[in-house]
């Protein structure tokens, strides 16, 4: 079923009227869960009952920064209730809850920011990447966060921070809170490149050792299909960072701009290695090829060497087992050593020709 | 006859006049159908008599949005009585008819804005993908829509949520009746790139565990072939979306701008996923060649084993068959134990030998 | 001879001063052919009789279009000539009578269009293409064509349709005259294309079906070759029709502009079709060398089975062939079937075991 | 372990708060050297105490440029301690000792501008190219140099120049002093590019001269991954040297911009050379495969024509090895004879078949 | 010696001051010539006296264009003293030495332009391309044109132009002069272009006659590093000559503008030659690949038919040679007689068989 998955988009039904939420992603079992914390330089306040009553959009020149983590997408009507709370348009919950959405940044009515993006995991060689899809919502003083509940909270670090209150998080704004958790899953795609640079130096010994077989050459097409994938989900960050820095709507603060351009910089040193990753794959395929090659041509040269030697021999001694009533060299004494003999000179001259050409 | 098609561009006589209507499509033994539909939020007539007369052009100021459902283009005559009535330019009205037409967008004279698109049919995996011309005409007030007469009308489902008056479509203009009958399109290419995925699957399955034939290689190339057409007629669409985005007519509101936005998303996702099969065919190719290179080595090996074996015994047997008169060792007791003994020994030596290479 | 030409740049020789007329092309007996004609929607009027005094620059004011037609460029004081009565910068008519000059369009001091293309010969499959360099001279109300004297007039369709006042050509200025001319030659295009893809199609029927050889491949590479030199003739043009269609000078009407619009989407269609087609070529190549690399295997596969099954049987035989005074098995009484029905098991057993590993 | 170091990039551990100081570089024995020299025209001094209260801002207005040589990042303590000195932002400390960064150049708040950029070693022919992190902080009239403590001081030919006052550099600012260093690293660029020149000349050699083995395939490949590194580490000089050269703080003078061009033209010159490189590789790869086809097909030969030769005379031995009652021709005088002579002619009819198909 | 070179750039010493004049080119023996000419419409005077007090700056209102031809450029110290008395940058100098230096154009101070190209030489098929470096100085009223003292002098054409007053040259300005000279290396290009032409022919032959062997392969390899070189000296002429159409310091007069617009044409002529060219070689290698492929399938086809019809007769025959007392076929009348018609049907059958697989 893996496999069958693989060239499969999940689609909402056909002729199913814009705007409508569907989910489409993994089937879940659990609920939603939502976390509703505030937090200023001084106080910090978190409300874990999940009530859905919490999503109240905070009133504009309230003096503390909102943070609604929204744990769960596969339930419409609750996604629709925040929407409904937090004034939201309907394609932008479409895309909430769209697990295909790919990567992309969208201004709403000059207030608000939606991100959707995608975090990896993987990190073990050899296993394939998952995404799940994650999407934020940012208003002048509150972020929203919406993550598939499959594992466990990936926003923990932050969460951790803002209680500790270290770093500057709890001192900035709800932009600065944005960009820490973009930060943190960029900083997971590194782990991920990881697990990808392990399975390629493996398959690389493999095949400078010569001892690549057909699974190697799975797990290179395999990797190849994961650099792709792994692309299409990291490159529409580079413009969406972009983006970010050149915001006009007031909703970046300045002061959060060199965070942005330090995030800027991450994004491409990923997409980098992964392009010099994927540059390697032809030359490895190459070399396969030229190594399957070399071996058979010493196989071909043992095969040749061996032939050589032994069809001449045997065609002489096959002369002298001939029935023939008149053989003169049959009768004679020493006739037999005589052939022997020349037959140690035929392959003493194969070998020496054979040798010249390089071939032992 | 349809591989001759395949790379032949069905084109009008050479020398005719430009504007001049001719038909180059499929040929069809149906009449035209003609649908004229008209609806606002609070009421809809739909009239399916098809008399060529209910194709006036609406007064600017009716309060309701006409749709003409013109199914069918292989009747000159008939296109040009509609082209009469709607005041089109002749160049428009070829470019219905041209089934060759490849998808563009065109501004007429303010008030007018020419679509014209390919349905894909071929969601079968195999199946060779069927391309079906389809324009639009948006006015002020109304959408002209034209489709080749081949298959049921493929704008049913947009038909039926009008009728049933579910979803926006009655509330909103003609403009949002253009995007849904485009979104319905474009909705369809996911099931095509299903079907061409299913393909790549089983190909890739193939390769993989080392059953492919020639056969293989052949659907790799028609799915190349197929990818690059429909790359071909999904590409301009990207430009036409956005063109219809930065809209300066009028003709488009600004209430469907984020339902154009979404459309613009869908044909990304698209190209994006027909770029990433297309890149896997060289890795596939490349794979298949080195999986037939390791067959064949495997192959030489066991000819080389052989031979390595059975020639030095052949050649020794041959020496004891010769029938010299003055062989000492003929005559001896066990000389035939001895030979058959020294053989054993020479085989041992060579299957050690090939082990210690890792031919066996 | 052919041959030699293939790779060489017919230019003139070196350290000559710019804006000298050296015509470079291939060579010509006949004289240089002038039609002159004159019309306008009411009247036409033709002077076939070729004199030279036939090409005075017609007064800015005349009520007609005047259209000389020279046929032959191979004479450059006739050229010369007519650029003096015309008043052509040198350079301009240097451009005419070079046949190595690539597509391009220039603007001569406000008032005069120069436009040089190639016209393509070579419908037939597998024929060479033959370029015939055509170019234009666009002024407010004069158009003068110059093509090589090789083949019949290739504008006569055009002239017949002024002749017969079809169309809209005699209503239109002498723009619409270039366009129409122009219109002609790209149209040409679509047969060179047709030509291309039939051998196209006949290159890969060979190839799919196993019936490539050594010719097949040539063919492959002389079709690249031709798709590359028809890429540098059309690709020009995409340019070219766009210049036309932001024209400023005013030689270009607004009623014209959406004819061009059309021509820009021929050159377009062109363009995709020749990429489309070169795209397909490296994927042949390596279907044909996986094609032999797949029929090889299976004579390796025959030459193993047969030396497998075989050689054992021989050294077998060998045994018994030997001389040796005491080998007891030689004289039971069914030693010899004993033996032949061994080498059945043997055979078996071999059969059995490339059965199991899908060499049979 | 140099291997598996490979594919790994060097990070901070997950969920660090932005800005914090973690050296993640080779690990470092030696403590962290300070050199402060001030010079103008006339005068020069230089500290080598490395005392951090050195570390002083100098004021806006003094008449002389201050250098501050920091050699050695290991230690963050001692960067932070200078950063407050100088009033150095947090991420820009991060990115001098962050040693995975890759060459940028950023703007601080108008008056300061943070460049860093790698110093590359590696001038023997198959050596791995080592990178070492530098990084460059250019205020009004000082410079910061920051470089990893590995190797003797990189930037001593600069100091040589300023005590013995030669070249320009002592009449030039700050600026002019920026550039001397990136000059002085860039030149080392065409160092090590003479090293992969070297390299690539020898895998060349023995390519063409058919003695490429498994290793020369390892170092074609070992080639391309350092020229693909170098690429990444050169490629952004190349926009970083443009923004110097459209600086808009006035940090750079307008005397210093025709020695950015000259550096802006190295750098083009080292990227060029790169390419260049980088697009041989796969041409040799080719031409290897092609070698290694010929040598097999020689190889091949021969075993063919061996096997032509002697499987017929072997047969032919044989016949007459039988031991039937009743075969005429082995009692005849001149059977045996015969047959030689017969053999003769078989293997002569074979060379001369063999000779027309150009196999010998 | 000249393979060692083949990847090495020629550097001056590394940490040498910017600005330094160091000659890096080959050695030369000869001393600097230098010519003055002084021409207008009337008048022409040429001094080749060579004294370097010739090398005055002319006055801006003289009514003659000066040039200097300066051959040789070997001897820092000339061209130190011509630089001082036409006040030319330093760094300006270092590129007209710096034989390293790559093509480009530089504007100096509003009244200045500095070109330097290459010129190539090598027409001969199959020699190295050999370039000299070549500058030039375009001032108000002179042009000084430098260039390495190895051949005759390479402006000779125009130079008798400009004697016999034949062309435009003596009417116009030094703006004329300049683009003449660099039209005439331009030219040159297409010389070089037909000699590479030539051998790609040559090549081509070989592989579609399936005689190319190693030396054709390193000649297709070097015709890939001799295009890929001329690229980067013909490439960056692009937008040099439309950097000077661009002009806007007043140094090229609006009456040389067409000029400049055709050698632009030529430049671009160049570059698409080349790189249609090296578009061929990775098919020709693939083409050499698939050939070898098809030869070592005929080679193997060969062997297998050989193998398949002796192996089974030297069986039978091996049968009855051997020795049991109770074969019963040996002792009938027509045994042998039996054996020999039965091996004949058996190589009948196989016959059949390898025809009805088309190995025949």
């Amino acid at each position: 079923m893996a496999k069958s998955r693989r060239y499969k988009t999940a689609r909402e039904p056909l002729g199913t009227s814009p705007g409508t939420l569907t989910y489409v992603g993994q089937e879940v079992t659990h609920g939603t869960r939502i976390n509703r914390i505030e937090y200023n330089a001084e106080t910090f306040q978190m409300d874990e009952s999940g009530r859905l009553s919490l999503c109240q959009l905070p009133a504009i020149d309230v003096p503390h920064v909102t943070w609604l983590d929204v744990d769960g997408i596969h339930q419409p009507p609750v996604i629709e209730t925040i929407g409904r709370h937090y004034q939201l348009h309907p394609l932008l919950l479409e895309d909430v809850v769209n697990t295909e959405q790919k990567p992309k940044i969208e201004q709403y009515n000059d207030s608000l920011l939606f991100v959707t993006m995608k975090m990896l995991h993987g990190e073990k060689s050899g296993a394939e990447i998952d995404a799940e899809h994650v999407s934020f919502v940012l208003g002048p003083n509150f972020v929203i966060s919406f993550q598939e509940e499959r594992t466990a909270d990936i926003f923990a670090p932050v969460l951790e921070r803002l209680k500790a209150s270290v770093g500057k998080t709890r001192r900035y704004g709800a932009d600065y809170l944005l960009y820490s958790l973009m930060d943190l899953i960029v900083d997971d795609y590194f782990r991920v490149l990881d697990g990808i640079g392990e399975t390629l130096d493996y398959v690389e010994q493999r095949i400078i050792s010569q001892k690549a077989g057909q699974l190697t050459l799975s797990s290179l097409y395999a990797l190849k299909r994961e650099l792709a994938l792994m692309r299409r989900y990291v490159w529409p960050l580079h413009d969406m960072v972009s983006l970010m820095q050149r915001d006009e709507s007031g909703l970046i603060r300045p002061a959060t701009q060199p965070f942005l351009r330090d995030l800027h910089d991450h994004v491409s040193q990923v997409i980098e290695t992964l392009d010099a990753y994927r540059d390697l794959i032809p030359t490895l395929m190459d070399m396969h090829l030229s190594t399957t090659s070399n071996r058979m041509n010493s196989v071909m040269k043992t095969l040749t060497i061996f032939s050589a030697i032994f069809m001449p021999l045997t065609f002489i001694v096959g002369i002298y087992g001939m029935n023939f009533d008149n053989m003169p060299e049959l009768h004679t004494r020493y006739g037999y050593f005589a052939v022997l003999g020349a037959m140690v000179l035929v392959v003493a001259g194969e070998l020496y020709y054979f040798k010249r050409r390089g071939w032992l």
